[in-house]
Formats: structure tokens, C-alpha cells, sequence
């Protein structure tokens, strides 16, 4: 296998902007309430460490993404800042801050909170795939044990 | 670059041992309250998504460890479950479980709770250097808003 820089510099471009784009489609799905999308660039044994328990599950199901949009009336929003992607051969990782707004069912008004969403992923077959994936917010360790949704970047 | 499958194949087993060793520091420098070797193993820029809040913050300083050690009474246990290594070329992740255990200063009893961590690594003029790592309890969204410190792998 012989390369030069420059071609590694262009391909490692080139997969950097495969990776974000990939990573878009969170944003496209939550606005478009499409579950299949949202679950496309997962690995079937994907491990996600979610917002919500348990502590980790294999796998993202549409299913579960159907049901969990049921929860909310009208399109859910994704903002993404602060996003760093690094990527190496085979292998890349992402981490930036989100913003999820969305109106819960029923409800007359709708939230918003910041989190934290790191994802690992493995070009398999010649397909950028997400391995894994943790989202979350801090919580406050004054005692209150409560969640930190109240945090800014 | 020539190099053969088995060649491939023997690195990587390599790489991936290098990496656990350099996670398994941190419940080494906990256990005997080390904050320099609590931090040896981060880039200096390394983005870190901690337990606590802010949602993040740019490097590991052992000042900051030595502060956090400060709070509590003795060795401060820490039990890795489930941890899985990715390596590929300069890029490795992992992702597992870990058990924090440990007595509050001046506290007659102690505290354990599960929380997820993921780390990103990248090797840097030939070392392994952490450059991401998030770590996080999921949160119970049920109205409460309260961190799920009661979880069981």
C-alpha cells in the first residue's frame, strides 16, 4: 500500500465530510420525524449510552425511535455546536453539544436543554457506520442529584 | 508502507493492550490518590464531558484532581465493566461501565453508583494520549429530572 501525503490529506478530508454529513441526519430525522432515518447510520450491534436509562443497550431500533417521537407533537429540533470530528484509517469519533427543542404531546409548551453527544464510528464494507454512542447531560453534585439541563455552551 | 496481515493482525493486539493499560490508570491513581498519574495519560487540549457540570471543558489539570481527592476520605474505588477497545491505525475508542466507590470527607458511610464512560485516543509522537472522554449517568425522564445514580450494569 503506497500513498502520498497529499492523497491521505484529500481522503482524510473526504471522510471528514462523510462523517459530518452522516451526523446531519440526526437534525434531518428529528425535524422530519423519520425513524428509519434516524437509525440508518447505526451497526446493528451498535452501543448506545442514551439520555435516559438503562446504563447502556445494543442496537437502535426504528421501533423505539417511533415510539419515542409519539411523545412529541410536531417536528423535534437539533442544534449542533461546538462539533469536532477527527478521523484516522478506519476509524473516527466526533464529540459537540446539541440542543434538543421539542413540544411534548399534548403539552401547550415546548422545552429546550443542551447535552453532550460523543459518537465512535467504523467504515465497514466502505460504509461510515456508528459503533457507538453517548449522550447525556451532567448532573449536579450538590446533593440534589438532578440533572444538569439548565447548562449553556 | 508493506506490511502483512499478520503483521496488522500483531499491532493491533499490541495497540489494544497499550490502551487498556492506559485506562486501567485510572483506578490505579484513584485507588492510591494520585492526581498526577490521574492525568498523565490527556492530551493537554483533551475535550472532557464530565460527571459534573459545565457540559464541557478543555483539558485534565491535576490541580483540579487533587481539589476533587480532597472531598473524600481514603482510596476511591473504581471497577471497569464491560469495556470494549477499538484500535485502527492512530485512532482508538472505548467504551464501558465503571463503579465509583468512595467515603465523603468526614462522612461515617460511603457511596457507590455506576456511571458510563466512553474515551477517545489518539497516538501522538508514538504515545497513546486520551483526547475526548465523556463520562455520565443517564437520567430518569420521567418528570423528575433526577440523574439515575441507581443503576445496575
Amino acid at each position: 500500500m503506497t500513498t502520498s501525503p497529499a492523497t491521505d490529506q484529500a481522503d482524510t478530508r473526504a471522510d471528514e465530510a462523510a462523517v459530518r454529513a452522516l451526523l446531519a441526519e440526526e437534525a434531518e430525522a428529528m425535524r422530519t420525524r423519520d425513524a428509519e432515518l434516524a437509525v440508518a447510520r447505526y451497526a446493528t450491534d451498535a452501543m448506545i449510552f442514551d439520555l435516559a436509562p438503562p446504563l447502556g443497550r445494543r442496537g437502535h431500533a426504528a421501533a423505539g425511535v417511533r415510539a419515542w417521537l409519539a411523545g412529541f407533537d410536531g417536528p423535534v429540533t437539533i442544534e449542533t455546536t461546538e462539533l469536532e470530528v477527527t478521523v484516522g484509517g478506519d476509524l473516527a469519533f466526533a464529540h459537540g453539544l446539541r440542543r434538543m427543542s421539542a413540544v411534548p404531546a399534548g403539552a401547550a409548551e415546548g422545552f429546550s436543554f443542551w447535552y453532550r453527544a460523543t459518537t465512535c464510528l467504523r467504515r465497514m464494507q466502505g460504509r461510515w457506520r456508528v459503533v457507538h454512542e453517548h449522550t447525556s447531560t451532567p448532573f449536579h453534585m450538590d446533593g440534589s442529584f438532578r440533572a444538569a439541563t439548565d447548562l449553556q455552551p
